[in-house]
């Protein structure tokens, strides 16, 4: 049987500790060699409303030693809204019922057969979560026990859920421009995490006199300043315009996930203009120099060390995602899903067949 | 809804004269850059079979004149037998029920949603069917009547539906080194297409006196030869080796489906030896001037010209196939299979989300 999960049921067997454990062992085998994964490619055409276009991205992981491989798509409709003067990139819920398009298509590498389908939603958001921890995990302070945490949507939990399962976290402060949005989010973290959580009225106040500072932010421009810098910070960005680039530049050690910046981006024409709005939506520090900086799968191997002393200041940056992480990830849930006997099962004979193909 | 529609539901709806005229429109966009299409990726790996690998590979297509978006991804497990002291490149069906694993996902450019999942067998044999029909439209003699087809498998089926879609053919004659093949294929098409076609003894005998000559085989060397070109004749391949170098060099006219020879090919560690066993399963001609052939899109847009006198010698070659005819092919047996009632319905929820990916 093909099993058909939902974004709860991923989310009901996923847990941070484990996603964490798998992803380690596929940087190790991507690092090695024995792993693989395919660059996103972002395939753009116009849509018949004049402000969206249409966006079909993929990634391919093939994780031998899991027993996985995986494609993840999204099919997106997206437009360029200004939203209190300034311009964010929106994924349009177009699909019936308000909903979005994310899906991971899971494969198994010893027989080929299609193992599950399941939404992107929640795998996304623990492996983002996953891998800042990890970063974390290898570049912050050992003693670290304090966070300031920039953001408090969707990604800001896995953020969090991750630094803590990889350091004895005791307090946590919050900053979002929105006041009602940083309360609630302080007490849902309280409670979920049993550490003293407290929202903050000003971003100076959040970012002062923490060990560790958490980008969150759906932000397309730099949210985290080179004055805040200090001996022994550890910041850590979901995406790559979070931190100034002066502050990439006074700090001593900058980390990325794995190096892949930007992907192979296709567009029809009329795909305009065919600037950064069109691709991943923000712009590009051009003048630091990323490709020299060490990547989470060498920490992993132990082939470069993210801190060699605790007055290093140091930066992480989660650049693109991998289609190795969705599959080892979504591996992960389909292996649980499939012990609790979650899920709608389908039979497998309908996502296979019998001619060559 | 989102269908879920089988080979049997695709096979009863997607006709060849309707596969070409979509095929055609969609060549028309990509040429003019309204459609796009990204290059076929094979990620490969070991197995824990020794003799077998693992492919994992994906292409994607999306044309918003016709609505539709589509990854095609084959989940294949490889192996190399020796069969009749020949090496032959065979996907083993080691799926459950002993079947093969090749997916059609299809996505509406307009809102995103997922419109259709259907496996790749018939679209794939119709698509191949019709991209060299579209060869003998654009590059036969246009008084063509006589047919000489070189294999007798699943792919030759459709080799023959769509020459007869464009040609008034009247004559049909097929070769396979096996006696029984031939016989009963001939025999099945004389039925099918309703006009004469015989089995030959021998491989000259089929392609002598004809008009059309059709490569239609699994073959990973040349069954076509230089000695056997004269003026007039049309030689059609389904695959890269299936023509002798020697004949295109001869040939007045070579013309290739697209250009894409080769896939984007990701090796892991140990897929060894790492040769051109591992990728496309055959030799690639390396003299020939690929480069400088016209492409059939050129020929659909009025750019090229595939023959200018009954006296020339053509030949076309049917290289790797592109996502942009899988979404073509699939959207149209899509809306064919809605209309006609056929496939399962699933909840399109079930493959959507209400989180932002």
């Amino acid at each position: 049987m093909t099993l058909i999960l939902s974004n709860d049921d991923v989310a009901s067997v996923l847990t941070m500790s484990g996603c964490m454990d798998v992803l380690e062992d596929a940087y190790r085998d991507l690092h090695s060699g024995a792993a693989i994964t395919r660059r996103r490619s972002d395939s753009l055409t116009p849509t018949t409303r004049e402000d969206a276009i249409y966006g079909f991205k993929t990634m391919d992981g093939v994780i031998p030693s899991q027993g996985v491989a995986a494609v993840r798509l999204n099919s997106d409709i997206v437009t360029w809204p200004r939203v209190d003067g300034n311009l964010r990139r929106v994924k349009v819920p177009a699909a019936p019922n308000n909903r979005w398009v994310g899906l991971i298509l899971l494969f198994s590498t010893e027989n080929g057969e299609p193992l599950a389908i399941m939404p992107d939603g929640v795998v996304q958001r623990t492996r983002v979560g996953a891998t800042n921890g990890l970063g974390v995990k290898y570049m912050a302070r050992k003693d670290a026990k304090s966070i300031g945490i920039l953001g408090s949507g969707w990604q800001a939990v896995t953020q969090l859920q991750a630094a803590c399962e990889v350091r004895d976290i005791q307090n946590i402060k919050v900053f979002s421009p929105n006041e009602g949005h940083r309360v609630t989010f302080a007490q849902e973290m309280n409670d979920l995490l049993g550490c003293e959580v407290s929202p903050t009225n000003t971003v100076e106040s959040c970012v002062a006199d923490v060990d560790i500072v958490l980008c969150s932010s759906n932000s397309i421009e730099a949210i985290f300043f080179e004055r805040w810098l200090r001996p022994g910070l550890h910041v850590s960005a979901i995406k790559m315009p979070e931190i100034e680039e002066a502050a990439l530049r006074k700090a001593d050690r900058v980390a990325l996930h794995f190096g892949q910046r930007q992907p192979d981006t296709i567009r029809a024409k009329g795909v305009n203009p065919p600037d950064r709005r069109a691709g991943t939506g923000w712009a590009v520090h051009e003048e630091f120099d990323f490709d020299s900086c060490p990547k989470l799968p060498q920490f992993i191997a132990g082939e470069e060390i993210g801190r060699i002393n605790d007055s290093e200041t140091t930066c992480f940056i989660n650049d693109m995602g991998l289609g190795l992480q969705f599959a080892s990830a979504a591996g992960l849930a389909y292996r649980k899903a499939k012990e609790a006997g979650l899920g709608n099962e389908l039979p497998t004979d309908w996502f296979t067949e019998d001619v060559h193909p």
